[in-house]
């Protein structure tokens, strides 16, 4: 059973989508990482912010998954992060309608003391500078660092964003993010100019269409689920990266190999993750539903062909 | 081995790609199918219809590699079909420049008498009255037909559309061509939908994003190869669908399994069609090349996780 250190947003998410729409509720790239990652045997912490407006009962909800919420920061006086947001019927596209950073803005982010030994440092989305300031206070080198970051952060704080890439053992991005980074269309060119930056690994994610996974000459691809009905996107990717790095914690085998099923379980989890608005799936998942769908995504990919 | 009938197109393309651009070329739905089905042992024959202005080389071409091409019939004084197309910047997306029909508008197909008991029938894209005269010659009912279509015939002759697609095993259609057959965005729900219209087997093609096959409750999915560079995606369909029939007319196998592996063979075969224009490249492929192909799509998409 490894450590995972899990540093990003916890916020108020508002969304709307073709089928409803929601008040503020629990979102964050830490929440929904954290609670990706309880599905698995580990020990995990979050590092982040939020302000006095941020319930109890969010609180309780993540301390009652065991998982360690100490460097959880609640600034008095201080406003969680919001975002708001609209996605257009097809739901691969959305427009952001609220950004308000509160606390965020002069987050300074404090790694506990128990976990500057972590197996796995999963650097959820957050400005590049504060994913930069965790790793250096970790004081053993992580078995992994895991970066996901956006195109937000490449149009406005490209430099240091080139600087934290460096740094890490791997990148998820998503297609048009790669593409934006390296001037590449093809992603198979993207990948290889990414991995030239630092990252060993580079994950390329596809929405609907699946995950990629680069490591040297070597592809894989998982696809993602197809499901009757997506319901809200949100936080599926961070779910993705949650399944993804509490898999590998669990397991502590960071090879090539592993991380393919590592890739899997990501994928299975945000299959649950868009059925329901935010957090709302992730937070009563068994292990059965769970493995089920591992054996659907085994019937949908795999086969057992003969060269001619 | 098994007989395959194979109709469709033998046309002119001309095509314009970010890289380049061509004059009249070779193509059409069933002379890229063809060209992919040789990769297996079978034996195929094309009905088709072409002008006088259709070059002698091109009929050796195909009679050179054991296609029957005496049901291809060569209209004196009449013009081959003509198309030509632009591709845009991402290469998903085209505008048709030119369609000049010319014989294809009075086409009466004649299927020949030794292949009138064939095991499969490919219709590819072509006016689904063309596709269903050719189903009412068959004398004996061939194992499994194969029906490819566009979106151009639900928008010009959809109740001959829905008529033919009524007859057949297997559909391919693309995912927008799916869901505006069926009027549902979930790829799962227009599936479901078509499978009630009559085909047991309902295959999506996604392009660069894959392929789906549904069968009752059962989905089989096959990414399509990461290439460093799509060259002309041109046939990539019709050479998928040649692929597909061809290793199933070769294996006379038509259960679910075997239309998985099918379904790799088809999308092994299209990921080299798109790597230069038009057939250039389907004309000399050899078995090593196609083999190692089919490794890589083994090692791209198998993985061996354990249940948690």
């Amino acid at each position: 059973m490894g450590k995972l250190l899990i540093v990003g947003t916890v916020a108020f998410d508002a969304i709307e989508t073709p089928f409803g729409e929601t008040d503020k509720i629990l979102g964050g790239a830490a929440t929904f990482i954290s609670l990706a990652a309880t599905q698995f045997n580990v020990d995990s912490a979050i590092v982040s912010v939020v302000g006095e407006d941020f319930p109890q009962e969010y609180l309780d909800l993540l301390a009652n998954k065991n998982i360690d919420i100490s460097s959880l920061e609640v600034v008095k006086g201080g406003k969680t992060f919001f975002w708001k947001g609209k996605y257009h019927n097809d739901l691969n596209t959305r427009d952001t309608l609220v950004t308000e950073l509160n606390v965020l803005a002069d987050f300074l982010p404090v790694v506990p003391e128990n976990y500057k030994n972590s197996d796995i440092v999963m650097l959820g989305n957050l400005h590049p500078s504060v994913q930069m300031n965790v790793i250096n206070q970790m004081t053993e080198k992580p078995k992994l660092i895991v970066l996901d970051t956006m195109n937000f952060w490449m149009d406005n704080a490209l430099d240091e964003l080139i600087n934290v890439i460096k740094h890490v053992d791997v990148i998820t991005i998503n297609d048009e993010e790669a593409r934006q980074l390296t001037n590449e269309y093809s992603l198979v060119k993207a990948a290889a100019k990414i991995q030239e930056m630092g990252p060993k690994y580079v994950v390329i994610k596809k929405g609907e269409h699946g995950a990629l996974l680069f490591y040297k000459e070597n592809i894989f691809f998982a696809p993602a689920l197809p499901l009757e009905e997506v319901f809200d996107p949100t936080g599926a990717g961070d779910t993705f990266a949650g399944g993804f790095t509490g898999y590998l914690a669990q397991t502590e085998n960071i090879s090539f190999e592993n991380l393919k099923n590592a890739i899997i379980h990501g994928s299975n989890l945000a299959s649950f993750c868009v059925e329901r608005f935010g957090t709302e799936r992730m937070q009563n998942l068994d292990k059965e539903e769970i493995n089920n769908r591992l054996l659907q995504f085994k019937k949908l990919t795999q086969f057992d062909i003969e060269l001619q």
